[in-house]
This record gives C-alpha cells, structure tokens and sequence, in this order.
C-alpha cells in the first residue's frame, strides 16, 4: 500500500509510514535523500527511519528507489565515452581475498574493457587499492581523464572511489554505523548498488561472501542480499550477476596487502592456490558473459584459464602498473614485496584435521600488527600480515605450525599468537575441503 | 534474556539488543537516560533506540526501570512532612474534563490531603492549572514552601509542575514529538508514571481517557495503558488504580478553561451534569480507598455525594481559591466567568439521534479561537469555549441547536461552525447514551 496519497512530503509522516508496515512511495524516498543530503533533516529523524526501515524492511521497488535516490545525491561518472561493455565487479568483502587484483588483467586480456573504482578498506578486510599501492609508486588518486585515457590505451584502470559519488550514502553509512542499523539487507544493498550505478559501468558483477570471515556470516541472508542486489542491477538497467563465495577461511595463501599482492602476481604466473584459480576462473568467466564475449560458462573458464597459461594475463598487469605509475619490477620479482622483519610461527597444540577458523580473527590480527585501519585515516603497514600453512581439511600434527605472522614489531605478533590459535579447531576425524562458489545468483 | 552480560556500557550495543528483541539490563536503561541527560549520548542514538522501542516493545520490569531511571533525572518531591497519606490524581487528557477540579475539593473535605502538581494543557486538551487561572487572581506559580503549608492547613493544594521535575522524561518526549515515537504504550506510560513518581505523593488515581477525544481513540490500548501504568505503581510501591473513561464526547456541558471552571462550580453547588457528577463521584470514592478512609466504594460514593449535598466540597473550594490569592466571589457568581463576546449556535440540519461526535475536533475548535496553546507559550483567552447543547443519545430537529460557539472574535467563530456540525453524526434510530466508565482497572 502506498503511503504517501497526496499528502504533503513530511518526514514525521513518513518515519510514521515506514514505523506502520507501510510501503513509502517514491516520492517520500526522494524528498527524504534530498532534504536529509541539504541538511533539512536532521540526524535524529533520519535514524529513526532508519531503525523502522531496519525492523519493517522495504518492498523491492523501495530498495530500488533508494538506491537510485542516493546514486543521484551524487556524481554519476559516465563511461560512455570508453568503448565497449564495462563490466564493474565489487566484493562485500572478505580476508585474503585478492580475486579483483587477479581478474582485472585477465578479463581486460580478453578484450573487456575494466575501469574500477574502489575504495579503501576499513576493519578486518582490505581493499584493493591499498594491496595495488604496496606496490612502489603505484597511484590510485589519478584523475578521470587519466583513467578513462588508460582504459582506452591498455583496456584497465583502476581510481580510487571519488568522494563525490552517491553523497547521501556516505552520510547514511556514517549514521548507521553509529545507531545500530548497519546490520540490514535493505540498507546495504542500496547503499553497494547506488556507489555502483554512480560508477557509470554498463554491468555489474558482485561477489557476496559469506562466512566467519565476511559481514554476512549466514549464507541464507547472504543469498538474500545477492538477490536483492541482482534485482536492483536489473531495474537499474545495469544487468548483475551475483556470485556466493565461501569465506569460512581466508581465500589463497596470504592475508595482507603486500603478500596479498604478491600472491595475485604468483596466480598470473601459474603458480596460484586452487581456490584462488577456482573463483578466479568461475568469476571471470561470468564477467566475460556479461560483456559479451561468450554465453557459455564453461568456454569463458578456458579463456580465462589460456590466459594465465599464455602469460597474457600477467603481462596485463605489468602494463598496467607501469601505466599507474608501479615499479613493474615486482613482477619478476614478487618476493620483494615480502619484507616484513619477523615471521612467526603459530603451532598447533593437537594432532588432527583442520575443521573450521574464525577468519575474521585472522583479518583482525592482520589490522593489530598494523595491516589495517580501525579508523578512516589510519596509516597502514603494507609488508606485514598471516601466512597460512593449513586450511580446512589438511592434516596436522602438534607443533606443526598452522600459520605464520609476518610484522615488523615483534611484539605485537606475538600478542596474537594465542588468539589466531584459538581461531583454527582441529577435530579428530578427517574433513572435506570447503567449496569456493556457493551460488551464482542471477 | 538479559542482554547486558556483564558487557562494557556502550549505547550502540543497547540499541542492537532492542533492535533484536533483548531484555535491556537495569544498568542498561541506567546509562541510558543517565547520558542522554548529560549529552553524552547524541539525539540520532536516542531516537534510534525509541524506534526500537516502539516497535519491538519492553517487558513489566524494563518500563519500570525505565521509569525510575527517568523519575531519578530530576528533583524527587518530598511530600513526608504532611501527615496523611497523599493520593495523586492524573488524567491523560480529555475534553471538558473538569473533573479534577471538582474531585479535589470534595476529597480534601472528607479529610484527605490533595497535593496536586500539575501541567498545562497542550494542543486539543486544555490543563486543571489553566482552568483555575481563569479565576481573577488565582495563582499557581507558588512556592513548593507555600504550597505544603496550604495542604498543611486546609488540606487542598495545587502548584504548576517544576520544570525540575523528571528532567529526562522532557528531553525524551521532545525527541519523540518529532521522530514519529510518541505512540508507543512503554514510552507513554513510563514519560507519566516517572512524573507521578517523582511529584512525590503516596498513591496514584489515573484516568485513563479513551475515545474520539483521547490520545488513546482504542479501548484495548487505554486498558494496555491503564494496566501497565498500575504495574509500575505497584513495583515502585505506590499503589495505583486505574479508571478508563469514555472520552467519546466531551464530558459536561462546557469545554473551556473559565466555562469548565463555572460548570465545575455549578457541579459543587450540586447543579452538575450527570456525567460529571458520576464520574466524579466514582473516582473519588477510589480516591478514598486508595487513602484509606473505607474499603467499600459505595459507601465512598455516599461519602463524596454527602459533601455536595452538605455544602462542604463548595467551601473548601472557596477556601482553596482564597489560599491561591483567588477571587472566591466567582463562586457566588459563577456566571461572571462566562464573558466572551459572542454566542454563535451550531444548529442541526437533520431531524434524529446524536450517534457519535469527534470529539477531538471540539477540543481543536476551542484551540483555533483561542482558548487553547498551539505551542507552549501561546497565550489563552479564557473566555473561549464550547457550549453543548446536546450530547450522544439525544433527540435534535433540524434547526436546533447541537452546540454554541462562545467566542470573543466573531468571524474566529463563525470559521468553525461548518467543522464543528460535521463533527456531530445524526442517526435516525434511537441512541443509547454512553457510559462514562468503563472499567477499573487495579
């Protein structure tokens, strides 16, 4: 039922609206990103919306409304003067996970254009640009003009997310976090899908992750929020696809920006672990199908895979970090980019079978020893971070070290030895590796 | 389930234990209302919380505590030092109630100390303290010295409600007015009781209005009302009853600060409506239970009904305006509180029954002619009101008239006639008249 009949645009009357169960038309989604983004709403009238949109939900069509509403609180990049399909991918988030680092070059040797933007990260996960600025010289704070000219020149680019993009979002995020309404599906998908759309992209490919290491620890809402999010791309005109990746334990080898880095080089060589490999392959090969380039899953996979095999992929991103101002000479050399002073072992205490982590305690490890933000405007260590010796399923035996800690401040590894011990179960009985890809929703 | 578990004090972690359907801890609500009256806590979390509230409600023992916790923001009345016990008496709000007024008398003459403080009417509803400033001279703005030495010597007193009093309930129902939360049966009842508890008598009466000219128009909501505000009295050891009335008409014949003053005269001098006379005597003779004169209402009844009979409630009346710097010559002549201008009829248009009225729009009118406050400082023409000629269940003939406008500003009036026909329904079975209450509730 609409709510709004005719009525003159108020915010009491429309928290009362939402605070009822009732459905808030279009209008009084504009009239409150408008009003609440010029300052004509106050904070505590918005939180209160917030927290009934939190407990009564919103219809689709709401969500779809308020995320185009917050999309045009803002810039709205526009792409169209790059040829091609251009295909956005974005992550909820995850610990080691290096997937975008690695597609980037593969998809743009396959001839799709890829112009990212992306932010920071902030908690237990990082971000893309902070693994791609481990790299000596990388930029990310380019201007457009210099984006959309490397996407044109070498078909990928990547920018760092503009503060001017989906304004509303930002001060409703930054309300959310402290009103206790972070936790919604309804609210997080407009809030990921207006910074997408703002992106200008014409598709859009999503990475749900779900489990003890993603916000989403419950794979039946993490579904929910890929379906609404996939509705919304459809409404938008911006056709999505959703894959569920599995984030019960960090993703490859590594945690860390540098490491994370490193190991994306060692993927493109050939050398990658096969969960990396596996989401790799299957996420690029959807990225292919949305471009374009072949609606069969099964041929992009062996695009995608012949573009490892061929070192094209690799050789991609050599040109694009020269391009972004990178010292290239990590690619031949990615252990440089190793260079934390100590490295420490984390053993076990039983013998065994790795059944379960608690990844998000590696990603907050991670951000302890100084691999991370608690705040916005934290300085980070790039060199430090968790190397893992064993993942769900192997076998391991008393003082076999489980992972290791990389940092540069011997003492703060140490503090977490205890905890990231306690964040690896070890059951008797053997146990089945984890499945990378839950779903692909679409 | 106790949500606090030891936990640090955090106000987003109280927030998300609402939001979830958690018991908040004593210490929970403690800190709430503690910090928000310092601002420590920001009015975006408070009212994130009441939405929360709201919607998922609080258990017997969390409005109790919330009640204390607010009671305890500000000045606790003590009241010990005036022998006998101290009954309360608390309307939420009516149209013509003048009950109060009427109820005072008669009880402090039956030998039971009435120390009354209270607030001013707002918006649709007009306050006991209004209507007794409409007496030349009468004064309610006392010392709470001079006010105990009243109750002291002749047993009656009235004193506006301290700005001291409960000093987070003001804060929080500010914040409520504008966040779409006022409606909600904890915040209400708790904003009440922590008032009541605070002004510092022994025992409560509430009048818990219902229908088209209460806050509360549902019947089962005034009884969810009534039955949680006497819970909190009897948890926090003052015992409380609770009578729902019929608020579907106004009460009496007048609705208006000096026309309800006159009529309350007139009620004292045994000239009263019936309605006014009945309600009145029932609450009273709870009011002398609660004060432990006699166990048995009927004989209560018998008790209030003697001292109009006797003449004895009028001079305690006299006695009362005298004390408060009144002009007690009104009581001889209470039709000198009758002044206003002009007397507009609003006649019926159809022959029948008067089935129903909207109560609240008879409220609204008084307001729009200036006999009541849009906002707090407005100021009142006393003179104004509503004279009703006929009420639910009489019988009426086109041209009749239903009700007379009294009004010092002619064309103010005259703008209210056509609402005001509208607001009384005409049937042309025969009506039953209502029952003016409806229930008990202890």
């Amino acid at each position: 039922m609409d709510c709004w009949e005719g009525r003159v645009l108020n915010i009491i009357e429309i928290i009362k609206c939402k605070r009822d169960q009732k459905e808030l038309s279009t209008e009084q989604i504009d009239f409150f990103i408008k009003e609440y983004s010029n300052g004509n709403i106050s904070d505590y009238q918005a939180s209160s919306l917030l927290m009934a949109i939190y407990l009564n939900g919103m219809s689709e069509r709401e969500i779809y409304d308020l995320t185009i509403a917050m999309a045009r609180s803002g810039e709205i990049v526009d792409l169209s003067d790059i040829p091609g399909i251009k295909v956005d991918k974005h992550s909820t988030g995850g610990i080691g996970d290096k997937v975008t680092m690695v597609l980037m070059p593969l998809v743009a040797a396959c001839g799709v254009p890829v112009a990212k933007m992306s932010g920071r990260g902030l908690g237990y996960t990082q971000g893309t640009i902070d693994k791609l600025e481990a790299i000596p010289g990388f930029r990310t704070n380019i201007d457009m003009d210099e984006f959309k000219r490397n996407v044109r020149r070498i078909g990928i680019s990547i920018i760092g997310q503009s503060d001017r993009i989906a304004l509303a979002d930002k001060k409703i995020y930054a309300l959310r976090d402290v009103t206790g309404t972070v936790e919604s599906i309804p609210l997080i998908a407009s809030s990921i899908m207006s910074k997408k759309i703002a992106a200008g992209s014409d598709k859009i490919l999503l990475e749900v992750t779900c489990g003890s290491g993603a916000f989403m620890e419950n794979e039946i809402r993490a579904r929910v929020l890929a379906q609404t999010m996939v509705g919304i791309g459809k409404r938008a005109g911006k056709e999505t696809i959703a894959a569920i990746t599995n984030m019960n334990q960090p993703l490859g080898k590594y945690v860390g920006n540098a490491l994370e880095t490193m190991e994306a080089i060692e993927t493109l060589k050939g050398n990658g672990e096969r969960d990396v490999v596996t989401v790799c392959s299957i996420l690029g090969a959807h990225m292919l199908r949305l471009a374009g380039v072949d609606d069969s899953v099964v041929n992009n996979i062996k695009r995608i895979q012949g573009k490892i095999d061929s070192g094209e992929g690799l050789e991609k991103f050599r040109e694009f970090v020269s391009r972004q101002w990178g010292d290239s000479r990590v690619i031949d050399n990615p252990e440089s980019l190793m260079t934390a002073k100590f490295k420490i072992p984390v053993n076990a205490l039983d013998n065994g079978f790795v059944s379960s982590m608690e990844a998000k305690n590696i990603g907050q490890a991670v951000v302890n020893i100084g691999g991370g933000r608690q705040k916005k405007d934290d300085a980070i260590d790039y060199a430090v971070g968790i190397e893992l010796a064993k993942k769900i399923g192997d076998e391991v035996k008393a003082g076999e070290p489980l992972m290791y800690i990389h940092t540069n401040k011997e003492t703060d590894g140490l503090m977490q030895v205890e905890m990231l011990r306690k964040s690896v179960q070890i059951s008797n009985e053997p146990v089945e590796k984890i499945k990378e890809i839950l779903d692909i929703i679409e």
